[in-house]
C-alpha cells in the first residue's frame, strides 16, 4: 500500500533588498536584534531609533568567526525563550556575515522557524550574505557545516555603517564584487575598472549591480545544485588558503582574491583565459590593496587539501574559472598535474 | 533603491508512505541509520538486510524523551562528519517519535540539509510523526521548541515492529488514530467502533486511513497557520498534563486521551457536542485501556499553565473541540470560568 504525500508549494518567500538610508521598520510582534559589542557601540542607537516592535530586545554575542558555533546559537535561543518570543516574532541580524549567518540559523530553528531581517554592516555581508538564504555555523570539522537555507523577510543595506569599517574589510567586500563581474558581466567589470568605489554613489551602484547578479543566480538555483556553484569562483583555492593560514589571519575576501588569481592561472593553463585578462583582474584587485600572492609549503599538500572540503564528493572536484571576463566555465576534474603545476609557482622561493 | 528577490518554487518534496513489509531500499550515496539500543537489538538485523548504500553506518543514541536535546543532535552530527557523509548522503530514522524527530532535525541542518527516510517502529510514530515534516528537540524551556520543517524523502511503515511494542505504547498510538477520526471522519470512527485493531489487517487499514487524513490536512497547511491546528485536539490539555506529570510517567498518547475527554467536556459545556457522543469516544479509548481521567491539584493553576505553552500568543488561546463526531470546531478564548469549571471536576476528591 502506498500513499502519496503532496505538499503545498512554498509561497511568500520573495523579499526586497533596500539600498539607502535605513528606513523606519515596523515589526508586527516581538523582536530581537542580534549584534556584536563593536557594532552595537558604534551604530545600535540608529537602529533602535528606526525599529518599532511590540517588545524589542537586544542580544549581544561575541565578535568573530571563532564564536560562530552551536554554543552561541544556544545562547541566542535561550535569550529568545527568556523573553518569551514566539512564532510571530522577528529576529534582526545587525552586523557582518558572522552575525547574519548565526541570526539566520537561529531564526530557522527557533520554534521551527521565525522571520528574520538583515541589516548587514560590512561590505562583504551587504553584497554576499544578503542574497541566498544560506545560514549556518562552524564546528571542529570545518566551516558552515551545520546550517539551513532560510530566506530573510527583508534586507536593508545602508552604506553609512561602512564609514567605520576598517579598510582591509572594505577591500574584502570589493573582492566579492569583482568576482561577480568576472563571472557574469563584462560591462560591469569595465565599469569597475573606471569607477572609484570610495565614492558613495559608485559604491551603491556597485552593491546594487552585484546583488542583482547574485539574485539572478540564486533564483535559478536556490539550493546550489547547478549555476550557484559559480559563486565559488576563487573559493576552492581560498578554502585551502584559509585552512593553512588559520582563520583570522587572512580575511575571507582576501583569500578569495588570491584564489581568483590562482583560478585565472588555471584557466590560462587549460587554454581558456588570456594573460592580459588575468592581469586586468589582478590590477583591479591590487587597486584595492587586496593580496594576489601567497606562499605555500607544498603544492602536493595544497592539492590534497581540496578533498577535505565538503564541496568535493568521491574525490571529484570542480573548479570555477573564467572563460573570458564576464563568462564562467566549470572545469571538472582537471589533470592533477596541471593544477599542481600552477601551485608549484607559489611554493616558497619559487615565485619570481 | 529596492531590489526584488524572487525565489524558485520548491519542487520535488512530495513523497510516498509505503505500508507493508519493509522493501529493499537502495540509497544513492552514503547513509547512516539512526536508532536506539532497544530497537537496534530487536530489529536492526532486518533493516541492515534491506538497505543498500555505497557506505552504511549505524548511529545509536540513548532511548527516551530526556535525550531529545541539542547534545544528542551534536552527537549524531559528529558521527556523520567522522565518516565523511556529504550532501548526497541519506539519514534513516529507525525508531519511534524521538528518533524520527531528532534524525529529521539532524538531516535538516547537516550541511544545510540532506535527505532522510523514516522507518517508524511505534504505532504513534507510524500514524503521527510520519506525516507533517515536523522535526525538533526539547530544551529546558519546553518540548519541541527548537527544530525545523523538513520533509522525509520516503516513509516505510511495517507493522512487524509493533509485535514487540509494549501494549501501553500500542494504545498510545491508537489515541492518535481516534483523534483523527473524531476530528475529520465520522465513518472512520464508526469503523473503529466495530473493528479490532489487534487484527493486523484492520491495523494496516486504520494506519492508512489515519495517515491519509493527516496528509490532507498537512497539504492544506504545511506550516501550521490554519487547519493543521486541528491536530492539536486534546493536545492543549495534554501538554499541561504532561507538564504536571513529569515526562515519562504518562505516555504522550495517554495524555492526549485524557485531553480529548476534557476537550469533549468543554465542547458539551459550550453547547457543541452531545454527552452521548462524548461517551462513545470515551468508551473507544477505554477499550484500548487508555486513561480517561486525571487528578489535578488546582483548576486555576492548570488553567494558568496553558499560557506557558508556545502555542498561545499574547495570552490568547484556541481550543480544538468536536462539533460532532467527524467535525471539528476551533474555539478561541472561551470564558475562563467555563474552562475552569470543567477542570474543577478533576480536582482531587471532586470527581464523582
Amino acid at each position: 500500500m502506498e500513499i502519496q504525500i503532496s505538499l503545498p508549494k512554498q509561497t511568500n518567500r520573495d523579499y526586497a533588498i533596500t539600498i539607502g538610508d535605513l528606513p523606519e521598520i515596523s515589526l508586527p510582534g516581538k523582536a530581537a536584534i542580534v549584534t556584536n559589542p563593536k557594532v552595537a557601540g558604534l551604530h545600535l542607537e540608529k537602529v533602535l531609533r528606526k525599529i518599532e516592535a511590540t517588545e524589542l530586545y537586544v542580544v549581544v554575542v561575541p565578535d568573530g568567526e571563532e564564536y560562530k558555533n552551536m554554543e552561541t546559537i544556544e545562547f541566542i535561543l535561550d535569550r529568545l525563550f527568556d523573553h518569551r518570543l514566539d512564532r510571530k516574532s522577528t529576529l534582526v541580524a545587525f552586523g557582518g556575515g558572522v552575525i547574519g549567518d548565526m541570526t539566520g540559523f537561529a531564526a530557522s530553528i527557533f520554534q521551527r522557524g521565525v522571520d528574520f531581517i538583515q541589516i548587514p554592516t560590512t561590505l562583504l555581508a551587504q553584497v554576499d550574505a544578503s542574497v541566498g538564504g544560506k545560514t549556518g555555523i562552524n564546528n571542529r570539522y570545518g566551516k558552515n557545516l551545520v546550517g539551513a537555507f532560510h530566506q530573510p523577510r527583508a534586507v536593508y543595506i545602508d552604506t553609512e555603517w561602512l564609514k567605520t569599517l576598517p579598510s582591509r574589510e572594505f577591500s574584502a567586500g570589493v573582492a566579492e564584487i569583482v568576482k561577480m563581474a568576472v563571472m557574469f558581466d563584462e560591462e560591469f567589470f569595465q565599469w569597475l575598472e573606471k569607477s572609484d568605489l570610495k565614492d558613495e554613489e559608485n559604491l551603491k551602484e556597485a552593491i546594487a549591480r552585484s546583488v542583482k547578479l547574485k539574485a539572478k543566480v540564486v533564483k535559478e538555483d536556490e539550493k546550489e545544485k547547478g549555476v550557484r556553484a559559480v559563486l565559488n569562483y576563487g573559493h576552492t583555492f581560498a578554502h585551502v588558503i584559509e585552512n593553512f593560514s588559520g582563520y583570522g589571519n587572512l580575511l575571507h575576501g582576501e583569500a578569495v582574491a588570491i584564489g581568483m588569481v590562482m583560478a585565472n592561472e588555471l584557466a590560462i593553463k587549460i587554454g581558456l583565459f588570456s594573460k592580459e585578462e588575468a592581469d586586468r583582474v589582478k590590477s583591479l584587485l591590487k587597486r584595492y590593496e587586496l593580496p594576489t600572492d601567497y606562499e605555500i609549503e607544498s603544492a602536493e599538500r595544497f592539492y590534497d587539501t581540496f578533498f577535505l572540503d565538503k564541496k568535493s564528493h568521491d574525490n571529484r572536484i570542480t573548479f570555477i574559472v573564467p572563460e573570458s571576463i564576464g563568462h564562467y566555465r566549470m572545469v571538472e576534474n582537471p589533470e592533477k598535474s596541471v593544477v599542481v603545476d600552477l601551485l608549484r609557482n607559489y611554493e616558497k622561493g619559487k615565485k619570481s
